[in-house]
């Protein structure tokens, strides 16, 4: 028997996706007004549901399951990259939605009740997973004032959009027993795979290092080779050693990625002085990301040994999020009650739920990305494949808040 | 016997540096107001030495020898790079200058003189070699009228500048029997060699490759490092590969650089989708540019099978020019008869020389560059190398005349 309503779940996701319509995508940049207009869009279904809603300042959505003393919390963000897809975060929203929905209609008494967040600025238009941090007063008022766009707008200049709007709104502990995030999974792995649920088991560490390397800029017409101090050829014989030496030192699951590079003067004619590129690593396990670390900091040191000058500095160290293990085997029985076998897996990518996760119990399913794509117009996942997504969720919140009713979680 | 005025050079190469100054070096872009104050300056002291000088309608400054019926052709330019120094170019012409006023105050009735020029964008601000190539009818009104700044100023707009300047300068081969151009040698061998005269051999050949690749961007967090389509890293892996092979290849003398790189979209968290890179080598024997092409052509193609595509596509092909063989043993002869013992070395750069010596016998010396800098304010030469190189070109200007004007050439 559904749990939900699937033709309502893909309306409410394409309407959705009409505020800040791009061809096929979104452009729905925190805090623009087209993410502004989302959220109030919002507000009016979740309080058509019977949901109480309101925005607070920093345009966080939270809706209030009625009459409920404790929550499961279910959500996402509603905020897109520049020229983003039409599910990445939408589709935890309005799943959360869809499925707080679905359980008034049900009725039936409880104490245990579904509540519905939209958190701001997840992607870090201008400070990442923003709403999720304020929610969990993980954020500092320093950082917030500090905070720009990459155009240079600053975010308090931005929030006086939601002047109007109520207080900060806080995590509740008393209420929120755990957090439920549903997400695409932005990867090929499910797709590959030919399955269409996954488990998150966790989500990965990132470090990433800023690696500079200083040289001297010659002419590269009179300039003897061995007389050189090139800075590129410094960089691209590092970036040749990572490549065959960091799968020997990661773990099965371990990703890592060269961006960006850049040389200057940049010149055809002339030896590179100097150089930097950006590389950063992922992992589930923290031994593991720091092994990679003291792998590319010894590198670096030995390509220091000789006339070139070379220093890695880390400009980002996020600590791995485990999800809570019974929360994990609660979306794998609704999978499973499903007919589907889903795939455990570490989320690559960051996500909300790994802020909530250093705060209360938090959990997270995927759905396949068709091709694997996100931040991007041609960002895609099946119909057959949302609604499963859903039924699966309703599932396993249906499941937790009888146990959580009865006591036995 | 001192053949030249020591003094009268160096307050003649200073008061040019003053034109255009920026600190330590020099700013006198071509068709820049000063590079047309440095060319009205030049003829100026070339009228007052005696020559007949004139500029032309892109900006040659020529300096005709009286009562000559041939002549020897000396010079170098005046424009120089933005931010350059203050001797790339004007010590060449200076030197000529100074030469051919010098022959005039000594005396004596020749019918072979010293003809003096200042070519126009031998840096190639516009067109590079404008100057020397349509001295010697080597280009073409369609790549005039092509020719823009790398800020989008087309050359012909550049150009009105001159318009009251008299026709475009031609060579007469009845008259200019040879050319020599004295230039700092730009590059570090002269100095670390403890040497003070260099006779240049010929102009290495230079061959250019944009080296693209296309991949596939895709999230560096999601996407298993077996699925991806790296195209940052097929080309770290390409230059790594230049690095290690081509010494096998080439020769004693051959250079070669990669001097810029760039992937896009250039973000730490995506997998490049592309890229492409700036290859560039030189060496002065056309069978070993040849072998470097293949090798290269052959890895570029190696690295293409597979899900990336790699392509190389010539950007420039400039053959190597044989300096004339006469005209190098009598700068060498002068260097010895001053107690220089001469390092024969081909020329990494490209000079005006470059293109004269496709039409008529060419000859170059070089002094030495303090640390090898060029192209660059720091740019210097000790005065007593400046002078050196100037008596050493004089006496090299006058065999060479007395024996053109007995025939014995």
């Amino acid at each position: 028997m559904a749990l939900i309503n699937a033709a309502r779940l893909i309306a409410d996701l394409r309407e959705l996706a009409g505020i800040g319509k791009l061809g096929t995508g979104v452009d729905r940049v925190a805090l623009s007004p087209a993410d502004i207009e989302a959220r109030h869009w919002l507000m009016g279904r979740m309080r058509a549901a019977g949901l109480a809603a309101r925005m607070d300042s920093v345009g966080n959505v939270y809706g209030r399951y009625p009459d409920a003393e404790r929550a499961i919390l279910v959500g996402s963000h509603t905020d897109t990259v520049p020229q983003g897809g039409w599910l990445d975060g939408a589709l935890g929203v309005v799943y959360g939605l869809e499925v707080a929905r679905a359980a008034l209609e049900a009725g039936g008494a409880s104490r245990v009740g579904v509540d519905v967040v939209a958190f701001q600025d997840e992607e870090g238009s201008f400070l990442p997973c923003l709403g999720s941090r304020s929610f969990c007063e993980d954020v500092t008022e320093a950082e917030i004032r500090a905070a720009k766009s990459k155009d240079g707008l600053p975010l308090i200049e931005a929030l006086a959009a939601l002047r109007n709007e109520g207080p900060r709104i806080r995590r509740d502990p008393q209420r929120v027993l755990c957090y439920l995030e549903a997400h695409i999974e932005q990867g090929p792995r499910l797709e590959a795979l030919g399955r269409r649920i996954g488990v998150v088991t966790g989500l990965v560490g990132i470090r990433r290092f800023r690696i500079g390397c200083r040289g001297q800029a010659d002419h590269a017409g009179t300039t003897p080779m061995a007389m050189r101090k090139d800075a590129g050829m410094a960089l691209f014989r590092l970036a040749t050693r990572i490549a065959d030496e960091f799968p020997g030192l990661g773990g099965p699951d371990t990703v890592w990625n060269i961006g960006n590079v850049a040389l200057r003067p940049g010149a055809a004619n002339v030896v590179p002085g100097d150089g930097e590129m950006t590389l950063e690593f992922r992992d589930i396990d923290p031994s593991t990301l720091d092994r990679l670390e003291q792998g590319v900091l010894a590198w670096v040191a030995e390509a220091s040994r000789g006339p070139l000058s070379l220093h890695a500095e880390a400009t980002a160290r996020i600590p791995p999020t485990r999800m809570a293990e019974h929360l994990a085997q609660a979306i794998a029985a609704a999978a499973a009650a499903h007919g589907e076998e889903p795939v455990f897996m570490p989320s690559g990518a960051g996500h909300d739920a790994m802020v909530l996760g250093r705060f209360m119990p938090a959990g997270m399913l995927f759905v396949p990305s068709i091709g694997g794509r996100s931040h991007d117009v041609a960002e895609d996942t099946s119909e057959a494949d949302i609604v499963l997504g859903c039924e699966v969720l309703a599932a396993a919140v249906a499941k937790l808040r009888q146990a959580l009713e009865t006591g036995s979680v």
